[in-house]
């Protein structure tokens, strides 16, 4: 919840959003998807229920607001100095964001809510596509460093950096850790650099 | 449905087990997991209601049996001759079998039960881990020809074939095609041919 010393730029409205964003994450880790209500997350957020209902509508709306603002967030691309680096370093970002206590249950709260729900999947795609745009810099970094070839097509590298850890997540239900990270990373990069992702 | 023509060895119960089968991956190629009652199947299967109940107990039980079934039955592992030609055949049997009106939605159906529900998740996770064991052939065949390196992990490089497709089914949301499963089995031989998949 928002304490009274985070008071936030934009004002009351902001500041309910923040609440009602913050009170929808804490339900998801605690909950997942399907424990997730307007109701609770009223009563967390300290914000009227109607105006939650008003608002938000319903669980999906929730989801879909938390993923717009998750979107929003800066969130660090690395830039290691070395395109293998960076794309281990991307699959890291993903591995350890689910092995955390906090945003792992709410990242995989927001995959469920996408497969059960089409308005939470259109958010969870807004989502994605603002991440693979914003870590195709670490290809074209790559690309005018001469380590990849020209044309190589960024977003389709990073798909591959990160596509093995969601699989395992939440297809074949195999556990990842830093190493299962690391080998992907590392296949992404030596398929590039093979020129298999040039258009 | 099982009609008369198709008896099946095992007799009585075998000819149940696989009508409620039919009913139950016709019921979610129309409905959806979150459509799946065990009424339904009954009524759709002629198999009586009790005995449903008594014999698989719920929708997660119905889903369970459907993909132990599945997982057994024999499938076309590809052998073109080529570790890039299979490896691209077989991306190609994922896309191909999401893109088929009936087989489509139940898979879908199933990767959407997975998330939900853990006895439908543990029930995926043996079928991958029995597909992933059949398609490993496809990279012992090439490490024996010499394509691969010796040591190459086999399932690692199924999974890497296979990961960008279900990626973008189930993650974000962006379609699939002939050209993205060719791309992604090249780049899993490309990554593989590299040595990023030796133990």
């Amino acid at each position: 919840m928002t304490g009274p010393g985070t008071v936030r730029p934009g004002g009351r409205t902001a500041r309910t959003r923040e609440a009602v964003r913050e009170a929808t994450l804490a339900e998801l880790a605690e909950h997942g998807y399907q424990g997730l209500t307007v109701d609770n997350v009223a009563a967390r957020s300290g914000v009227h229920k109607t105006t939650v209902y008003r608002r938000w509508g319903s669980a999906e709306g929730l989801v879909a607001d938390a993923l717009e603002l998750a979107a929003a967030e800066p969130w660090p691309v690395p830039d290691t100095g070395s395109a293998e680096g960076d794309l281990r370093a991307l699959a890291r970002l993903v591995q350890s964001g689910f092995a955390d206590a906090e945003q792992g249950p709410v990242a995989a709260a927001f995959v469920a809510a996408a497969v059960q729900n089409p308005g939470a999947a259109k958010a969870l795609h807004t989502f994605f596509a603002r991440r693979h745009e914003d870590a195709a810099a670490v290809v074209d970094r790559a690309v005018e460093r001469g380590e990849l070839p020209a044309g190589t097509d960024s977003a389709e590298v990073v798909r591959a950096a990160v596509a093995p850890l969601y699989y395992r997540l939440f297809i074949t239900g195999e556990r990842i850790d830093e190493a299962v990270a690391d080998r992907a990373g590392s296949a992404a990069f030596a398929a590039a650099r093979a020129g298999a992702f040039t258009r």
